[in-house]
C-alpha cells in the first residue's frame, strides 16, 4: 500500500513535531507520482531496481535543507546518511568513492524514457495497470491486504491467501510450473500474502501473463484473468493511443 | 501448416522420380521434430532467428550425398547453393568469406541450451502451446487455417480472419494498443489471416500474454485466453516438471 | 595497396571500353576517401566488419543507373547481385528477406560515430597511423609490399619476410606471445607477408601496442615502434585537438 | 606501493598489541598473492572494479573470528561493518537487501577465468608487468614513489613528476592527446606524481601501448618503451607459453 505523504506531512506540522520525515520510494518511485518538495519530505529513500528499470546497485537519497542542517549538527556516527563528501563532490560532477559507473549510464537512458513517454503517461500506465490487478484479484475471491483505497498502491499489489493455504508453497509452485517469481509476505505477513509487482517496465500483455500465472496456480475461483482484461481493452479504447 | 516430410519422400521413391527433395526448415527446426537423414531429404535450409532463439543473420544447409553430386555435376551458376568451396574450408574450422562470428557464438549457447532442455521436452513443450493456441482460436469462433490436423504447426498458427474483416488492419490495431507485432499473410492470404508465434525461447506466460493481446484486439468471441489457459494448467499438472 | 580509382575510371572512358567498373571497398570504406558517383564507379561492394566498426555478417552494394540498366536487360542468373526486390522494398522501408537486424542498429550507431568525428578527421587520422606504420615497417628494415607510395593503403600494411623466413610461422609466435592476430597473404604471397590492419575504431595507443607485438616478434632489427612514436608524438602537437 | 602484511602481523603479535588487524587489497586482489587467513588479518577489504575485472558496484570483507566476536561486543553504530545479517542469511544463499546481482554473475565468470589461468600465472604476469613499467620509469630519468623494492607494487606504479611539472597537467594532456586516463596523486602527492595501473585484465601489448602514451606526453628522456619491451621481449621467451 501507499502512504499518504502530503497529508502525513500536514498532521506532524499541526503537531508542531520537530521530528525529520523520511520516505521509503524504493517500489514505487517513477511508477507512482511522488514530490519531495512540494509534500515537504526531509529525506527520501530510492533504488535503481524497480520503477527505474534498472539493475539493483543504485540507491538515492533527497535530503531538504531541515535534514541537511540536523544532519550537520548530529553527533550519532553514519555512513549512508553521511552527505557532506558527496554534495561537495557533486559540484564538480565526482564521487567521493568509486561509483557504480555502469549503471549511471542506465540511468541515463531510463531517465530519457521516462521523459520520453512522460511521467503523466507512466503513472497512468501503472494506475490501469493496478486497477486490472484488483479486479483480478476480487474475481478470484481473495483479498487485496490493503483495506482503504485511496492507500492502494499502484506498483505492487499483495494478496491474501485464503485460511489454511500457505503463500509461500503457492510461490513455490508457480515458479516452478511457470517460471514466475512472486513477491513473499515479509515480517507478519509471511506465508500469508503474496505479492504481484507491476510497475517499472510493463505493458498490458506482460500483466496478462502475469495474472494468468497466479490464476493458473492459485486454489480459488477462476475469472481474475478475464476480468482484467474486460478492464484493459475497455481503458485502452478509452484511451487509443499507444499503451506504452 | 507443416508438410509430411517422410511421406512425401516415400511418394516421391515410389514415383521413382530423380527430383532432388528440398526442405525450409527455417520456422520449425528446433521448436518441432525434424531429421535430415532419416526422412531421405536432399536440401534443408534453416535460419538463426526462430527456434534457434538467435538475432537473424546466419543460415545453414544440410546437404545429401545425392545433391553434392547434382551439384558438382550441375552447370547452372549458383552461390548460395555453392558448397564445395565451404565444405573443404569446414575440414580445418576455417570458412570461405568471413561469416558472421558473433552468431556464431550465440548459435554454439543456443545448442547448448536445446541439449540442456533436451529435444523431447522442447518439441513437447511446442506442442502443448501450439494445442492451447488452437484452443483459444476455436473458442474466439474462428477457423485455423490448415484444415488437416496431422499437419497442424507447433511453431506457427494461421487464423483466418472473419469474412469483412481486414487482417492486416487488426494487426496493426494490436501493435499500437498492446505493443505486440504478429505475423501478416503472405501472397494470396494477405489481408486474410493473421499468423501467431509460439516457437523458440517461449512460455506458458508469454502464451498467455500472446493470446491475451489477439483476444483484446479480435472483433470476435471471447473465451479463447481461458481455453488456452485450461489446457496450460492441466497439461501442466500431467507433467509436473519445470515447463520451460 | 589502395587503387587510383579516379584514374582508372578515365582510363576505360578514354579507351571507350563498355565495361562496369566494380571495387571492392571492404577493408577500406570509411577508414579512407571513397567516391562511388564522382570517381563514376559502377558497382561498389562493402562489409560491416572493418571501416564500419561492426562485427561481420552485413555486405553492402552502391549501384550506378549504368550497372542497374545493365542488370534489367542480363541473362546471367544471379542471387547477391540480384537487386530489383530490394531496391522495390526499400522504397517503404522494408527488406525481400529477413535481414541481421542487430547489425543494422549497430549501423545506425557507427555512422553516428563517423559523422561525429567527421569524415575528414576519421581520414586524417587513418592516414596518420599508416604512415607511422610505414617509418615503423623501415625502421625494421623490412619492405612494404606496395611499391607506388600514391597506392599505399591507410588502412592496411603488408610487409615482406625477410627471405628464408615464413611469415605464418611468425604470426603463430606472435599470436600465442602476445595475444595478437595479423593477417596473413593470400594467393600467391602465402607466407611471405604478414598485414597489419589499422582501420575502424583505432587509436594511437592501439597503434604503439599493435607494432610493439610484431616488434618483439619480427626477426630483425628494433627501432620500428620509436619511429612510430616519434611520428605520433610529432603529428599530435602539430593538430593539438583530441586524436580520436 | 604494497605493505608487508605478514610481517606486520608479525610485529603487531610480538608487541601483544590488541589491535584488529585490517587491509585494504581494493587495487591488489586477484593481481598480487594474497592471503587473509595465513597472514592473520582480521578484517581484508576488497571491490570488484580491479583485479577482478568488474564494473565498480561490488565491495567485500573477509572477516577473522576475532573480528567478528569483536563486533558482536561492540557498542559503534555501523552500517557497512555490520555483518551479524549478512552472514545470516549467506547460510542460504540470499542477502538481507537487494544485491547489485548483474556483477555477480559477473564476479562468477570472472572467478572461473582467474582459476583458469591459475592465480600463480595471473600473479607472475602482473610482476612481469610492473617490471617492465619499472624500467621505463628509470629509463625516462623518473623516480619511483616507492623507494623500498620488496614494497613495489605489482598492480599500480606511482611515478614523481620531475620538480617544476603538475602531474595533473601532464594526465590532462596525455588524456585528450592519446585518450589514456592515468590516475592521479591522493593528499599530498596531488600534482606530484601520476599512477600507472597495471592490473587485472591486461596484457603485454596494452602495456606497450600504456607505456607510449606516457613516453609521448612526459617532459623527459625517451627510451622507457624500448626498456619495458625489451624486458617482455626477453622473459616471454624463458616463459614461451600464452602471456595472458
Amino acid at each position: 500500500m501507499t502512504s499518504r505523504i502530503a497529508a502525513i506531512r500536514k498532521a506532524i506540522d499541526a503537531a508542531r513535531h520537530p521530528a525529520l520525515y523520511m520516505v521509503d520510494t524504493i517500489s514505487s518511485l517513477a511508477s507512482i507520482d511522488y514530490r519531495h518538495d512540494e509534500w515537504g519530505v526531509d529525506v527520501t529513500v530510492a533504488g535503481s531496481q524497480k520503477g527505474l528499470m534498472l539493475p539493483p546497485g543504485l540507491s538515492f537519497n533527497a535530503v531538504s535543507e531541515k535534514a541537511l542542517r540536523a544532519s550537520q549538527g548530529a553527533k550519532l556516527p553514519r555512513s549512508y546518511w553521511s552527505w557532506e563528501e558527496i554534495i561537495a563532490n557533486n559540484k564538480t560532477g565526482f564521487f567521493p568513492y568509486t561509483p557504480a559507473t555502469n549503471l549511471l549510464y542506465g540511468l541515463h537512458e531510463s531517465l530519457a524514457m521516462l521523459m520520453e513517454e512522460g511521467l503523466a503517461k507512466v503513472f497512468a500506465r501503472h494506475a490501469r495497470h493496478a486497477e486490472g490487478v484488483r479486479r483480478a484479484v476480487r474475481a478470484w475471491g481473495l483479498e487485496i491486504l490493503c483495506a482503504v483505497p485511496e492507500e492502494y498502491s499502484n506498483s505492487l499489489t499483495a494478496v491474501m491467501m485464503p485460511a489454511g493455504h500457505d503463500a509461500d508453497a503457492l510461490r513455490r509452485v508457480i515458479l516452478e510450473a511457470y517460471d514466475m517469481s512472486l513477491g513473499t509476505g515479509l515480517g507478519k505477513l509471511a506465508g500469508k500474502v503474496f505479492r504481484i509487482g507491476h510497475l517499472g517496465d510493463f505493458n498490458d500483455l506482460m500483466l496478462a501473463g502475469t495474472l494468468a500465472g497466479v490464476e493458473m496456480g492459485v486454489p480459488h475461483k477462476k475469472g481474475g484473468v478475464l476480468a482484467a482484461l474486460d478492464h484493459l481493452a475497455e481503458s485502452a479504447r478509452a484511451a487509443p493511443r499507444k499503451a506504452a
